[in-house]
């Protein structure tokens, strides 16, 4: 069946940061609604923002494309360019190594949704646009070191 | 500027396919998000259909992952299992190769939306499941045949 039953998606809350930044991804919840339907060439993720919540720390990526409707809410999209307002049916898209670090934040006093989509790729390197960090991904696994590859601590 | 301005992207109708089968996909319209936002290794777009219009006719891909979700309207997804309701918020996933034809119709009588995804492959074949039609894509060209390679007709 290709419909997915969201009510039987995990909905995955928490943070895979390191212990120092976790704590800033309060309020953010997840749903892995492509792998949930088998997909394994791209990524599909339901995202819901709760008030004061971010989508995660402000980043790009250097291998993979990156694409999001609003679908629930008002959502500020946060760039090197500045703050954009996002409401219902408005799309954003992160081309790889594009440069240009991005989140979302919900500065509204009510939950907000999104569905966001990113290629998949045997290896990544995601760097973190505020603070001293970057992540490199292979087998599956994040490593998170500062941007000289030396410990977050 | 990550935010695509929706009413900068042209909007596509007709149909690619062979003369026989092209007024089959009246009511149906398109926008290239994922393109206007400059990415490559998915496709990305916003379809919209009138009351009574089809996503396209009823198909698989061997190659390419393919996700949408449902923004606005009431839509139905026909797949060889049967006829599921859509509505907003509604995901659906079709796993390369997985052989389940699908297409989206609309049976309600105002406008229906989804943003579709789908992997950008090389090349890639697709099987219709209620005709005796494929489509072979090389070269960003798409060559429509018989099932058995033969002239459609």
């Amino acid at each position: 069946m290709p419909k997915i039953d969201l009510s039987q998606v995990p909905v995955r809350t928490g943070s895979s940061y390191p212990a120092k930044y976790s704590d800033r991804m309060a309020g953010r919840s997840g749903q892995g609604v492509g792998d949930a339907g088998g997909l394994t060439q791209f990524g599909a993720n339901l995202v819901r923002l709760a008030p004061g919540a971010l989508s995660s720390l402000r980043h790009w990526h250097e291998k993979q494309d990156e694409f999001l409707i609003v679908t629930e809410g008002a959502l500020t999209l946060i760039d090197d360019t500045g703050e954009t307002p996002l409401v219902p049916g408005d799309c954003c898209a992160f081309p790889a190594n594009d440069g240009n670090g991005h989140h979302i934040v919900n500065r509204s006093d009510r939950d907000g949704v999104f569905l966001v989509v990113g290629t998949r790729t045997e290896t990544e390197t995601g760097w973190y646009s505020d603070i001293d960090m970057k992540v490199e991904v292979a087998g599956g696994k994040m490593r998170f070191t500062r941007k000289d590859g030396s410990d977050v601590g």
